[in-house]
């Protein structure tokens, strides 16, 4: 049995921190992520909670394999450096990683992009494990993916190959995105983007969705659900963006499964049904049919993956 | 000095056949696809204009190291089978070429999509050859791509990646597509769609393009050269239409170049600083600029690299 592995799921809301082993997270605390501030004013928050987590479960620095970073942005993997990311983690670029995992743990540091790690997760303990070619797409705050080809893990040259899924343009006359291209997926249906399209819609005013505290996808799938008209539209337009991001991504990758995940996947059983049949009717693929499929482990195949990379980077 | 191979290059509108030599075409000669009809009516007329090629060049089957052929479609370059392909040449997939190529040249056969074949050409002999990573998109008939990512040509598990660029969504919206998919790069922006296209432009019966014997790019482009408002629409719109798909495919094969070919690039001059410029306001590369430039061979890649491909399959 390998050694645990220390391993940290940096989200923009929440930072995960896991201790992993194999297939099981053996303990799990949260902090929230204060990404406003950037990220190296968390790090000692990091490592209190770290060390809570250690006592708690009476397990040494000394006992573990290492630290698995997953990380929502462009990474190098090999420098163990963050290259670019959303502006709200905006100092981690200038974060020496490697010497702060050295400096408050005495551990190796393996680090990885967060769609990566969960398609990593998935392939070694969850429903990728069958497939040598798989996609993975990530619907939540932002529109993530990673793809397997042929057995080997998708980085590129820069870092970049098969995580842009959500930056892939599905409307070339379409909004600015954060990321200064223009009609991305994420500018079209992602957690940031959903309410400031809703509120602009005909009938907003007058809808459901106007009452609520929040306008998220849980609030436009429950009042869909009850028939609301913009909420329905909203629904509509949103699984029709993702489809086509499904699609571009099938078309990129040449994949046999594609995993639906993120915090999205609440609603997996509207949404994993409607991209399936989309991806059946218009995706070109003469061989047969991409399964799609809700993942095994929406919430945590990054921090399973992210453990993972620290023994087989 | 490789023996020369026999390559072919099969298209919408004409079949090439070459004599290549590593990077020189020793001969050439051109027949009409007629590909209403078929592909397999064709191949006795592709055998004669080849044993008159030989004849005229003095060269004996024997001299030749084999045959390779280049195919706008979806091909199994193991099997040497076309999966899929546009229904002008709907009886190509049952056509087993291999045994063909050795019944009537008693040659052994290479086989590969042409965009890629084109890639190969540039990869070996052209502008691709300093980079290990490399994007070639085609701009014609139809919107071809093609992919080499760290040194290894893409093909995917189904011998659909890298080549279905022209089948990605930039328009979620957008028309049906003669793939089966709504809203490709094809749709909105290719020598088959664009007069439709065109005449349907408010404007269309009192402009220049009304006058024209044909609705093409190259009358497209220079109406626009002239201040035509629908030409210079349907000029802004399809390189915009290019663009889009130009940094789908950077965002989805991280390149350090992307090259341009295609029968259009007769107006290279406009389109690839057009693209360029897009490419670098908006793609997502962090670590600098991908170079966009017009390919070395644009009219003769897919036969170089059909020819490559028979020695070094």
């Amino acid at each position: 049995m390998n050694k645990p592995a220390l391993a940290i799921d940096l989200g923009g809301t929440n930072i995960k921190i896991g201790l992993v082993q194999s297939h099981v997270i053996v303990a799990q605390v949260s902090l929230d992520a204060h990404s406003g501030s950037g990220l190296q004013g968390r790090l000692p928050f990091i490592e209190k909670a770290v060390f809570n987590l250690l006592v708690e479960h009476n397990i040494l620095l000394s006992d573990l394999a290492g630290m698995g970073m997953s990380v929502p942005g462009i990474v190098d993997s090999t420098q163990k450096r963050i290259l670019s990311i959303d502006r709200k983690f905006g100092d981690a670029p200038g974060i020496d990683f490697s010497a702060w995992c050295d400096k408050a743990f005495g551990l190796k540091l393996a680090m990885e992009n967060d769609a990566r790690s969960a398609l990593i997760g998935e392939w070694k303990f969850g429903k990728a494990q069958a497939y040598d070619n798989a996609v993975l797409m990530t619907l939540g705050t932002g529109v993530g993916s990673a793809a397997i080809i042929q057995g080997q893990l998708l980085r590129g040259k820069h870092f970049t190959a098969g995580i842009l899924g959500g930056h892939t343009i599905i409307n070339y006359n379409g909004k600015d995105c954060n990321c200064g291209n223009k009609g991305c997926v994420e500018t079209e249906a992602s957690t940031w983007c959903i309410a400031g399209k809703v509120k602009a819609m005909e009938g907003y005013t007058t809808s459901k969705l106007a009452e609520e505290e929040k306008i998220d996808f849980e609030s436009i799938f429950r009042c869909a659900a009850m028939g609301d008209a913009v909420a329905v539209k909203a629904r509509t337009e949103s699984l029709d963006v993702w489809s086509a991001c499904a699609i571009n991504l099938i078309h990129a990758y040449d994949p046999e499964i594609l995993l639906l995940s993120g915090g999205i996947m609440a609603s997996s059983e509207t949404i994993v049904p409607y991209i399936e049949k989309q991806v059946h009717q218009h995706a070109w693929t003469p061989w047969g049919k991409v399964k799609a499929e809700a993942a095994s482990f929406p919430a945590s195949a990054a921090l399973l993956g992210a453990g993972y990379l620290v023994s087989n980077a």
